[in-house]
């Protein structure tokens, strides 16, 4: 009865470090039967403050890394990778791939306070990296929805982040310069997208600071959105789904195998095992 | 009459990134007659958040370029590649290489504070990248010459340098916590060693918390000291040097060339100009 069943694809999930874990987190919350492989290209991180070209290098090894590991679909868990080289990715592989500018963009659209009556509301406030910055994509990616875009580069939320001060503040006090400067150009603003994966590990943070400043906002962040596009394009792409399945994550990593377990269980919220090494050249 | 002098020879000069600018700075004040030829290896910085073996992978073949260019000595002007890979790279070259921290080191003990009559104040404080202080490298350099040493790990410098937060709160701020940790794990230190080439550009910052911290220091960087021990190797490799020279500067990176021109101007003091896209895989 089950030989007409398909098997859950493997799903290829890449980013420049760390931050892609909470987009893999989503995923296994959505779709728990499917076989997962995890890249982190460690060793050359970080993107955001790279030039375009060099990130589309970057990005398309990766990708062509997961393809040979067998990935059937493949999710950029990285705003930056997204936004400078989605379609140098998509032309270089013969699968699906989905990045999370897109899904973000959608979910700022639905968020409730993006939709009132006045449509000088319907503005959205981009935190990202410089380079995600500077390639506008969220800004095109909203206005194709009849969004209007404020974007903001914040260079050094990554490092807060990786340093491990979430809670932290040195990391209030960054916050409240960068978004005290993002919403004197955007006064009118009620939603704040995070443009990068690893924003959401401050998202109390940012609520806290926003709330100090008086301007509270609706905070999205693209991992569910990304997960919940995954899911509907694996229905599309392999229909039929046994109802069950075996779950399992593989992780590579282009650097310390011991730090991306340590680091990485505080994104994907649950320990990281299974780390292996490769060389993608560099 | 000049033609039994030698010329200048071509000096080789590698950071992964701007900081080794500064060592650049004090090469071109101290033998301002050599040929330069510098590389920043921007599309795979930082150094210092990686491990032993991605950073002399990446130092070596940075290394080796320079030495393709035409290197007859070579600077390596970044203190994470020097604590990691300085024998990889003396192993891979035919040429001498001179790394910072050994200079440095010396410059330590050359310090008058350093030189007390109670030799438990002998100790030199050491701000460094993680990879760095991991090394230990400073650790030992610094008994070696009877010294005793305090390394602090400091990540957040090099990203708070690269947004230019050169003079600002919150630089100040992360190096209170820095400082403040650092002097509780060694008291008695009267010398601070800068181990990293971005953080001579935040020395008037150090020295302003050290003083609200009611502990002032000596604080030395090692770009002068290198320059130095440079010219004195120069003299030994290259006699009968002629008198004058052509100054000539020449710079490679492996990202952005606009980005090199504009931020690397901070760190050489002078215009950055000449400079060179080049690929180093990756």
């Amino acid at each position: 009865m089950t030989s007409s069943l398909s098997k859950y694809p493997t799903i290829g999930v890449f980013d420049s470090g760390f931050g892609g874990l909470t987009v893999l987190r989503a995923l296994l919350h959505l779709i728990p039967q499917a076989r997962y492989i995890y890249l982190g290209d460690t060793a050359r991180l970080p993107y955001g403050s790279k030039s375009r070209e060099t990130i589309a290098r970057y990005a398309v090894s990766s990708a062509k890394f997961l393809h040979q590991q067998g990935a059937e679909l493949l999710v950029i868990a990285c705003n930056t990778a997204t936004a400078l080289a989605l379609e140098d990715i998509q032309h270089a592989l013969p699968i699906p791939v989905i990045g999370v500018v897109e899904p973000g963009a959608q979910a700022a659209l639905a968020a409730p306070s993006s939709v009132p009556s006045n449509p000088e509301k319907r503005g959205v406030l981009v935190l990202a990296t410089p380079a995600t910055v500077q390639s506008h994509a969220y800004t095109h990616a909203l206005n194709a929805l009849g969004l209007s875009a404020c974007e903001k580069a914040c260079p050094l939320l990554v490092p807060l982040v990786e340093e491990g001060w979430i809670d932290h503040p040195v990391t209030d006090a960054v916050l409240k310069i960068y978004l005290t400067e993002a919403l004197a150009a955007a006064p009118a603003t009620q939603t704040l997208l995070l443009g990068c994966t690893h924003y959401p590990l401050i998202q109390p943070a940012i609520q806290r600071v926003l709330e100090a400043l008086g301007h509270p906002l609706a905070i999205i962040d693209s991992a569910d959105a990304t997960a919940r596009t995954t899911a509907a394009l694996v229905s599309i792409h392999f229909p039929n789904l046994a109802l069950t399945g075996e779950p399992t994550c593989t992780f590579y990593a282009t650097d310390s195998i011991e730090k991306f377990q340590r680091l990485g269980s505080n994104f994907l919220g649950q320990p990281v095992t299974h780390v292996n090494l490769i060389d993608l050249g560099g």
